[in-house]
């Protein structure tokens, strides 16, 4: 049976990950007969946004307290992730992967990755294990391996930000997959172009297999 | 194409809709060629649990605010649910449906329900449409309608309770369901019994096809 770290971001698309791709991500992992174990940062989030009026509001909330909604308690904290007891890697989207694993949602060129985020992902990178990134998570790869094929969608300037730090983007549609075999990376456009749930279960599902038939 | 409307309670399982059970409802209303529209009452949460370490918390949290997070911001408050516009109700579980839609959680057989969703709940169950409560959301279904019959899976003391009520308890395995066909109302145990996202899968696909496909 794989195993699968997923790392979370928080819990919900504005400021942390988004639900519906972390739940079919956990959903198909097991589908694929892999088991999984969630990780977030114990970090405060960049903000915290109303989800129903898209406002910021006085909340200080934890990343990793958060998260631990989606995974019904059962996470851990990201400093404890032990690279070598995991098959493969996956980092859902939402806006909290480029708000608080980076921060390239608002520096964009510019951005820096949350350090211990940066040495997890570059251990399984190192180690040759496969990962998959989803949505806007694919931010995060630049700052993690070199000369990487990736998509966020067809967004031009997200795709030539990515491209000035120095990945190749590829467009993609919402029900495909970029796969870089060389680096052993999967990654497609989830909520960056989904226009409904069935738009986003295809796209991940094919992700998940792909990370999982990796060898 | 069916229109389901679909009652949330919060965002996590401790104080809120079970995050798991709301999206895979959601996906199955998709997958069934149905719409969804997703509601919540706007009130404030009885209480804000910390999901990693089971503590309360101090904040105050409203229940739409946070099930907006689940919805990617498209919810509605529930007093602008037209029952009219649709074919069918859906209640996912999770401790807020016996928290903040009702306080079975903490009053048991002296439970109160909240006045929005019984009007509500009670407009589907006179208008003669189907409507399906998974988890321990059925707990608000003896407030509902007269002799239902229905499951929480197989707790002693929470069966015992609803019979109190008024309800006919019936055991259930996780990957069934159980089907009042005179009230046109489906329960299913989902995280009251379920071991892994499969399980809930199962059960939950089951409810979401019975509450479509009934006439």
């Amino acid at each position: 049976m794989k195993k699968v770290a997923v790392i979370l971001a928080g819990s919900g698309v504005y400021d942390g990950s988004e639900i519906n791709e972390v739940v079919l991500t956990l959903l198909h992992i097991a589908k694929n007969g892999g088991a999984y174990q969630c990780f977030a940062p114990d970090i405060e989030q960049l903000h915290t946004i109303n989800h129903l009026t898209g406002d910021v509001m006085p909340d200080k909330r934890n990343v990793l307290t958060e998260a631990a909604r989606i995974a019904r308690g059962d996470i851990k904290s990201l400093i404890d992730l032990d690279v070598a007891q995991f098959d493969a890697l996956i980092v859902p989207g939402g806006f909290g992967a480029a708000k608080n694993l980076c921060d390239f949602a608002i520096k964009g060129t510019k951005a820096n990755i949350n350090q211990d985020v940066l040495n997890t992902c570059k251990a399984f990178a190192k180690a040759k294990k496969p990962a998959g990134y989803m949505c806007i998570a694919p931010a995060l790869i630049p700052f993690i391996y070199d000369n990487a094929q990736l998509t966020i969608g067809n967004d031009v300037d997200t795709a030539q930000a990515l491209s000035t730090l120095g990945a190749k983007h590829i467009n993609c549609a919402v029900d495909d997959v970029v796969i870089d075999e060389a680096n052993k990376l999967v990654t497609t456009p989830a909520y960056m172009l989904a226009q409904s749930i069935l738009d986003a279960d295809v796209g991940i599902a094919k992700l998940v297999t792909s990370v999982l038939t990796m060898n």
